[in-house]
């Protein structure tokens, strides 16, 4: 299943993708892809009426705005450095045990939707990443049995302002935080739709160049091991997001660094979870 | 006013309580106190109804749990190292520009709750904090209004694990987010009900005996500072937290170094803004 939701910024409405690849409006179903439809059993039982509904459900108007996938989540959890390429070109070490930081909530945007330029950046960069959706709440949760928190996978760019982030006084979430500056989807696929999450091509291209390309079976630490981890350091609450962090390719680790400048467009996938596109322009409200 | 919401963890009804001191049930006002309650004028849309309906208000059964004053933000802000002598305590330079980090919202809980101490920890540490709550969008907003964005003020113990913060590899989240790790209350107390913030005596005792004991005079940034320097990086959502770092006395900085273990009774107060008292357990769940 791959649930996507569509409209106006703040106002979105569910939907679904059909195996035909139809956008269906799942209005009907009164309720949105928030942190309450995963807890309760909201997949099982979408799946279920769509058996009923599938038929009768309203294709959504042409040229709709998709928004991110999931409503806003109680926290976006990324992990740095967690590609051994990445580590090298950031001119880290490549960590021993998984590094976290936050995102604000407040980031969170449509897939498409245009990348902010905050006021006063000069190094707005990208990374694409494999973002984890929790499917239940996860505490002390051991590796082995870590899948079955997960509902599913999506597309992010994880938009990182460097000198935010790294020159402007601890702790990454500075860098991190304004908004737009974590695109979600297009679309959550369920974790039936993805066998294995440990062998996805995820690349990024900057204004048609291919800059990011690898495969998540390069990951320094596996989805099981990050959800035992964090699991131990706070409660993962459905609708949770975690953020797997990037490969090789960004901005920061260029000869020279490059930045995104107005106009710049920035396209990244990951096999089986669609594309994004986005445009970079200066912050209106700056 | 001063808001409270009480009742059990994750039920909380809405309350005020009253100029004599009565704890009163404001169910009838049909609103949490939330985002969208602040959002859309809460405070003054409260006010006006409380004229009106006053007399009428039960007062909260005896012996009610009292959760957080607010329901869970999108966001709860930390700042570090914002008193001089506990920068110093800590061993780290007191800042040039406000240290930031988060703390998981799903680690807020009442004023009385339980510290639990999680899994694993050997370190759990308390940190009286005056924390503010935003009352509308702040972005991008100057220190000459910052204030016109604060809804009001409460008392709140940033529990912190030392050696997940310090020692368990890179960005402080992993010490600040356990479950119960921000009791937050009695009551938010709105900003007409506090003069002068930055003239607030602050003080937490470990059992009996007081360990912290200081004045918000002596913040190394004051709120309109924060705020300001926050929203550059994020956009404040209302009902987010601040919390405005602690002052000299913590666990970490006393010779030798003392943590809190099962029956420890942590009392904390803010002048003003009432007292919290926390027994710590350790974790049930671990």
């Amino acid at each position: 299943m791959k649930l996507i939701r569509f409209g106006e910024a703040g106002k979105e409405k569910p939907g679904i993708i059909d195996k035909e690849g139809n956008y269906l409006d799942c209005s009907a179903f009164q309720e949105d892809w928030d942190e309450s439809f995963f807890e309760n059993n909201g997949l099982d039982r979408l799946d279920a009426w769509l058996e009923a509904n599938l038929d009768s459900l309203n294709k959504i108007p042409e040229n709709s705005r998709i928004g991110s996938p999931i409503a806003r989540p109680s926290k976006i959890i990324c992990i740095g450095l967690n590609y051994r390429k990445h580590a090298i070109e950031s001119g880290m070490p490549v960590p021993e045990v998984p590094i976290i930081f936050m995102k604000a909530t407040s980031s969170l945007c449509g897939p498409n939707d245009n990348i902010l330029i905050p006021k006063n950046s000069e190094k707005t960069d990208w990374e694409v990443e494999l973002a984890v959706v929790i499917g239940k709440r996860a505490k002390y949760v051991s590796k082995e049995n870590a899948m079955d928190y997960v509902a599913g996978y999506c597309v992010h760019n994880d938009v990182s302002e460097r000198d935010f982030q790294l020159h402007h006084g601890g702790q990454w979430v500075k860098g991190k935080s304004a908004d737009n500056f974590a695109p979600l989807g297009p679309f959550l696929a369920t974790k039936y739709e993805i066998p294995d999450p440990h062998n996805l091509r995820l690349w990024l291209k900057l204004n048609g160049k291919t800059l990011q390309d690898s495969n998540t079976s390069d990951l320094v630490f596996d989805i099981p091991t990050l959800i035992e981890h964090l699991s131990q350091y706070m409660t993962l609450l459905p609708g949770d997001v975690i953020s797997t962090g990037t490969p090789a390719g960004v901005g920061l680790g260029l000869t020279p660094p490059t930045y995104l400048k107005e106009g710049d467009v920035v396209e990244l996938g990951i096999e089986g979870l669609g594309v994004a596109k986005q445009t970079a322009i200066n912050d209106p409200e700056a």
